[in-house]
């Protein structure tokens, strides 16, 4: 890892070597020391080019090696994870009156969802520190695909989730293997009590505010979307905001770019919460700490009342000059169908509230129609099947009879439209 | 389309050009006239060699553009279909005792499962006839990337599905715009009533085994095996086998690059099928014509009584020197299991019933455990959560507390091993 140059704390500025169980800063607590990863870009720019990245035949998180807070020799798991689509819907672009939009599809990835960026990463930091078992707290993205990328190394997990989580994320964790507890509460209990089971039983730690690595495997996202747009950085980056690391993610992807001199600006950030559960917009629209909130938003994902990396992401929408925006539940529903019935991407609640908030923000004309914008669609639809069916209402039921048929189809007015 | 030569009667043998609206021999009839595209491999050799391929930046199913039947100018959906990974899962071979096995993850397509390989073909088959309306009758998955390929392309679909298809594949569907029909019967009613309503209003008819092309998208997995395993050919590909198109599929995709000179052997294919519902299996195994059979399983995809494609799928398995077989509803459980606490691998019930036949041909010694194994799963278990739970048990409920964490998990027996 000589890329790293160590962990620095991104409220006191302090600097510390990246070692095995430091998590955050020892002076600020677990709190606010939220640490982040230096890295030598004068090392990258000697160890990489552009060029050599473009002519890699590796398609997953991987192929930015250099830019990893991982050794390149740790084994990994075999799951191929990131370089998901990055698409430029006509029919989406079409309906918000957009000439330059792109959707990045992270719900194509193995367990479906961009958290697999992470979760690997974690993977690879619990075998460099010969770690057997690993836990985690979510609100069920993170805790599936740490159960993917652990259960194709062979090592044990501890999930903790949220009463609520839907049952296709609690399927995919109890058949990876994990330890699924399901903590009879919101997504604070279940952090809460994952924080007492680590330290008690000494398991490592996946929790993403806490866990300064995890933010790394996020960026990636950032990375691909700059080479799939041959470097061209959008005006616009748009995504959901739950604890608030995959946008800090996201940043701290673009930021590494400009800092070895591979892209020329830097887009502007918006992160979209619910309006049932909108910690950080309204610290950051109200220019004010943030205060817990409710978790009353079907858009499970980013149920957070207790935002884990706050400063974080505040700090990566305030310094692209970007802003955030609360969206209502029906919104991001109304989102969901839009964006299928368009352009044939299924995506989750917390999935396409970054739709639902880039519908507002072009109406309200922040967004430019001509502007470019990549909105970031988090995680699969069939992880959320009950939400998807309250956004689409029911099929059409019929005996199997042709007179019933046509009689079923005059009955709503659509057998002449087709 | 100067690749292809005609259409031939895979009954009669007569030959026919690839003219719009023709889907079945006119001598033979819809049932067993089923027509198979012919190719000119000299014409393919002239326009396109590996190394072309192998440098191809498309990672799709468009990277075989010489081998499909589509014009080259015809617009496609923007949806990445296809290029989905192919595993070496060293946990599975261990627990299956298999030293070459690989797993070709087919669950991660845009609309997570293979069929989309064949729906993006009848949608582009579709534009080249100037159609406005897409239907076909299915079990879910064809139905599910039928509609998310059109839907990316602004083309309506009219879908009949089974009363019993799982909520994930009907929730893809109304996402996707689809008009749905649940047809309150089986599988064979819903193809019925499908056939009856594209016969009355004129739709284009993506049913799998009555339109030709589609197991020419579906032959695309095979392409991609051999590619992925540098050309060189498995000695057994192992897939679960419900109306047959998709086997056949398989089987085509060896027999073109067979065909052309790019492998210099071909695989001996198993199909496998539910103990619940296997009339190809049991035509196979008493070398006998095939008899309607009850839809008694729980992988709905593959619970066909009544299969459309059954000549062109027993044909395959037999010209490869290959076999069938089939498994207990507990087993497909058990391999779904298996697979995702060994490997990361999320499967639905029919998406692992290869997994489930080839733990049995291991015990049974027709696969000997050095041999190289593909085995594919062909959807993601997301798609059927019930079955997956059902596979899996529930998790561990507790109040969030510490004391009561410790509690419950002594009372199972795993806090000490953790």
């Amino acid at each position: 890892m000589d890329n790293v140059l160590g962990l620095r704390c991104i409220h006191c500025g302090r600097e510390f070597p990246a070692k095995p169980g430091l998590y955050t800063c020892p002076s600020c607590g677990s709190k606010e020391g939220i640490l982040d990863v230096q890295y030598d870009y004068a090392q990258i720019k000697h160890q990489t080019t552009r060029e050599q990245v473009e002519n890699s035949r590796d398609y997953s998180v991987f192929r930015y090696l250099p830019f990893l807070p991982i050794k390149p020799e740790t084994p990994r798991p075999h799951l191929c994870i990131g370089w998901s689509p990055l698409y430029k819907p006509a029919g989406l672009g079409e309906s918000l009156g957009l000439s330059n939009l792109y959707v990045k599809d992270d719900g194509q990835n193995p367990t479906s969802s961009l958290k697999d960026r992470a979760s690997v990463i974690a993977v690879i930091k619990a075998i460099e520190e010969q770690a057997t078992t690993i836990a985690c707290s979510s609100t069920g993205n993170a805790a599936s695909s740490l159960a993917g990328s652990a259960a194709a190394m062979g090592i044990r997990t501890v999930i903790f989730v949220p009463g609520r989580a839907p049952q296709g994320k609690i399927a995919q964790l109890l058949i990876f293997g994990a330890n699924v507890i399901s903590v009879q509460g919101s997504y604070e209990d279940a952090f809460r009590l994952s924080a007492e089971a680590i330290e008690r039983w000494g398991w490592y730690n996946r929790n993403a505010a806490i866990n300064p690595y995890l933010v790394e495997g996020k960026k990636t996202v950032s990375l691909e979307i700059a080479e799939q747009l041959h470097w061209k950085v959008p005006d616009w980056v748009i995504l959901s905001v739950g604890d608030g690391c995959t946008i800090a993610g996201v940043w701290k992807g673009f930021k590494d770019l400009y800092s070895v001199g591979w892209i020329d600006r830097l887009p502007k950030l918006v992160g979209v919460q619910s309006t049932g559960c909108s910690p950080l917009v309204d610290a950051f629209l109200e220019n004010r700490p943030w205060q817990p909130a409710e978790e009353n938003t079907l858009a499970d994902s980013i149920a957070v009342g207790v935002p884990r990396n706050p400063e974080k992401a505040l700090r990566a929408v305030r310094e692209s000059g970007g802003t955030m925006i609360a969206v209502r539940d029906e919104e991001i529903l109304e989102a969901l169908r839009e964006l299928g019935k368009t352009s044939g991407i299924f995506g989750e609640p917390a999935g396409v509230t970054g739709i639902a908030g880039l519908k507002r923000m072009v109406a309200q004309g922040t967004i430019g129609r001509d502007e470019t914008v990549v909105a970031i669609v988090t995680g699969n639809g069939l992880k959320d099947v009950k939400n998807a069916i309250a956004a689409a209402g029911e099929p059409i039921c019929v005996e199997p009879s042709l007179p019933l048929l046509i009689e079923a189809l005059q009955q709503r007015g659509i057998s002449s439209n087709l």
